[in-house]
């Protein structure tokens, strides 16, 4: 999916809500464990419910590799029903991968190109080599992490040479291997007041946004400093969403999280004069 | 495993050999392709060819996790062999993950638990809160990417605050996590002399040299700056030794590779009068 078709889709759907699939088995409602594949028929049961207001998924790869082979297929049946039902979705595999070259070859064919996703989450501790093997599939993108959300963050992205902390070289030093076409970046809700100083330096790029919601951003601060003139976000709920309820109304209420979320959306889209 | 047992597997075999499972199915010899699970074949000949000379086995996840379900098949196959034929050689997942806490605790359940391998490998960009849930599992050890053999480490690891590189900060400020006993380094072998350096932060830690052989590194180099009084060195070759031979003799030739390196080690052993 291109950079075009992702803001027409925002566009339409008034929306920037990107649900984050961390399906975890020990979470998801009892009556879904008779089935043959829970999390898949948890996944499809969300996903058909958010849908409507929903521009993006991002499976959390954890969740699914922790359960090994039978993770493994859940994963591989949850992108091709994405695929099959919602073709004009953004996928994210968020795997925060990054290797040699060789190795980063492997995960990328297995992403991007054996299960199709759009995206992958990106490391950048080992520099070009071990990114740029994910940018040769056309129209996939990296996203790269640059200042995460997490209290870690501040060991070691903040680290600063000459007045410019490492986060902020990622940014910069990362513009020379792609563009915003192919390139997004990781940036923490939890410290919305520093998207400011981001959109300085990747003021076209897109930013995928962890950390509203369970994690503690607040999605009206971060449209006020890191949206632009085509949104440039994609801000992801996780828990907030998928496990809003653990009954049998999981879906329904999934739903209605993920709608209230558009509405608030719909209307920072309007304030900034997106829509 | 715990350092001592290490240490001593070190000086019975007179070997600081990490043989890399890079087993990529398009390289293993063609005959093994009618088996069921070719790579598992591999894996086993390779494992049972090399396990006399050989201290540690570190399938690299990505060769894997690019076949899907069959490939994790592959993996789960080849650990449990290792756990079952081979308990007392030291088994890293070469993983290089690292999320939030509660996505890094998937991640050391799959692989720490589930499949019950010794070690993974961690990327550090995410600070603590990413790598202390792998070590929650007594026993179990994190190798933490520092200084990595691959051209993209200029990119970032050389990042420089106040005369401290990042790579050097990495390597402090982790210790405030977990000590030798739990926690090695990456450190390739492209930049040997560096290890000298390094030694001066972590004279008693252990440390997983990548890239001797195709990657370009000198044994001779690592031992001279990176050996301390219990060896303190894991030093890996994949492609060298599985690939040493694609036909029918593979194994017998991959045995011949590393027992080639084991005396090369035992030699430096001996040098460094740590046996």
């Amino acid at each position: 999916m291109n950079y075009n078709t992702l803001f027409q889709q925002i566009k339409q759907k008034r929306s920037f809500l990107c649900v984050g699939l961390d399906s975890d088995i020990a979470k998801i409602p009892a009556h879904l464990l008779e089935t043959e594949d829970p999390v898949f028929q948890f996944n499809k049961a969300i996903i058909d419910a958010t849908a409507p207001v929903t521009v993006a998924y991002k499976p959390n790869i954890a969740f699914y590799e922790s359960r090994g082979v039978a993770g493994w297929r859940s994963l591989e049946k949850t992108i091709a029903y994405l695929r099959d039902s919602y073709p004009d979705i953004f996928t994210i595999a968020d795997a925060k991968r990054g290797d040699i070259g060789n190795t980063s070859q492997m995960y990328a064919k297995a992403f991007l190109d054996t299960m199709q996703f759009d995206s992958i989450t990106v490391a950048p501790y080992m520099g070009e080599d071990s990114v740029t093997p994910f940018l040769e599939y056309n129209g996939k993108w990296v996203i790269l992490l640059a200042l995460t959300s997490n209290k870690g963050a501040f060991d070691f992205q903040f680290f600063e040479e000459e007045g410019v902390k490492l986060y902020e070289k990622v940014l910069t030093k990362s513009q020379e291997w792609a563009g915003k076409e192919q390139m997004m970046y990781v940036v923490g809700a939890t410290k919305a007041e520093m998207l400011a100083g981001i959109r300085k330096i990747v003021p076209d790029h897109f930013l995928l946004v962890p950390g509203v919601g369970a994690q503690g951003g607040s999605l009206e601060e971060v449209a006020r400093y890191g949206m632009n003139s085509r949104c440039g976000l994609l801000v992801n709920s996780s828990r907030g969403i998928i496990f809003a309820d653990k009954g049998a109304d999981f879906a329904r209420r999934a739903g209605e999280e993920a709608a209230k979320l558009q509405r608030e959306m719909e209307q920072l889209l309007q304030t900034y004069r997106v829509i």
